[in-house]
């Protein structure tokens, strides 16, 4: 089974892509053959609304030649699921989205769940956004954020963990959630560590999106 | 991996839970071991909400049995989810029940699905059960059923398919649905036909339960 994962920011480098798929080939099947490929056109990181609405068209044209490499799903790898429901218009793979397959899973384990991001200058997108993805209302019961706006989270691992367990020990107190959603496809391998300092499931939507990719492919829907 | 597999009914014969397990297991890695326990003291079939209630003690304890034995999750075989929640206040490991892990899907593959019955006498019930299990108001567009109450789907597979035919067809033309979920863990094995007669996404609720499960221990959420 081949999965195309779209990196809908521009310019990453192929030794970062290709970090990223390993990470994730520890979660699928031995039969699933994982690729990632990045925007190559189109100058943005997704960092707005602006940045989902110009990276859309490149997106969709990556999907579609992803389908005619004889991909059986496509992922898209970001918190935003940019371009998602337009792409799925135009495939006939599945197409699934870090935000949407990890919202969806979270009723799975836990009545209410906290999101964290990292920008809170983002909170009020979100907060709009993620009831858009068809999951039921009151199940996302609050959104919060570290402050690592313009920061690499990659460069600074032990940091954006630091601060995860903070905002998450929050949530978990003041919010009464039961469980945590990483809003960005950048804090991938940081989900395990987490869930095992603070006792509750944390839902890592890389991971969640390439499981959920490979699960709709073996189901055949 | 092992997943148990509780069929919530009455005395159900060791070669039929075997066939079933048999049937599911072509959907699951080859890392995942099957296996399905039935009632064997509360002499009950799932087919009221008095019956989830008298079910329900026996339930809570064949899952905490099965917890006892090593298994990493519990699927209820149901789609009435019968004591989901309870489960997971006394479990560590995931629940997944057939109906929330089908209705949880069917976002990721179209806008707005249908669900079909095996009984019209329980449309009305399902419309108020469904949506508490996570999902967002609207995606379930339309509930519908065949004429199977009090016969077995699995001795009449022929008659259920065509009635599944008409009744998917009607909901795609009346409804605009863009996908059909199958509202009863009897229907295992009739989704791929279905679909390819249909073509549209047919999600069948015993196979998404038991890959979501998998999917979540794989997770580790």
């Amino acid at each position: 089974m081949k999965i195309r994962i779209i990196n809908p920011d521009y310019g990453v480098g192929e030794e970062a892509m290709a970090q990223r798929c390993s990470i994730l080939q520890q979660f699928v099947g031995p039969d699933v053959e994982l690729s990632m490929v990045c925007l190559t056109q189109t100058k943005v990181e997704i960092n707005s609304a602006a940045d989902v609405v110009l990276a859309g068209p490149e997106i969709l044209e990556l999907a579609k030649q992803a389908e005619q490499d004889g991909c059986d799903a496509v992922v898209l790898y970001c918190f935003s699921d940019p371009a998602a429901e337009a792409c799925r218009e135009r495939l006939r793979i599945p197409v699934v989205g870090g935000a949407q397959a990890s919202v969806l899973q979270a009723p799975l384990v836990a009545r209410q769940s906290g999101v964290i991001l990292s920008d809170p200058a983002r909170i009020g997108e979100k907060e709009l956004f993620l009831p858009t993805l068809g999951i039921g209302p009151g199940r996302i019961k609050a959104i919060g954020a570290i402050h690592f706006q313009g920061k690499s989270i990659w460069d600074n691992r032990e940091e954006a963990f630091a601060q995860l367990v903070e905002e998450g020990k929050r949530l978990i107190r003041e919010q009464g959630v039961q469980c945590l959603i990483l809003g960005c496809l950048s804090f991938l391998g940081l989900a395990r560590p987490l869930s095992e300092k603070l006792g509750v499931p944390v839902i890592d939507p890389a991971i969640a999106a390439v499981c959920t990719a490979e699960s709709l492919v073996r189901q055949g829907i």
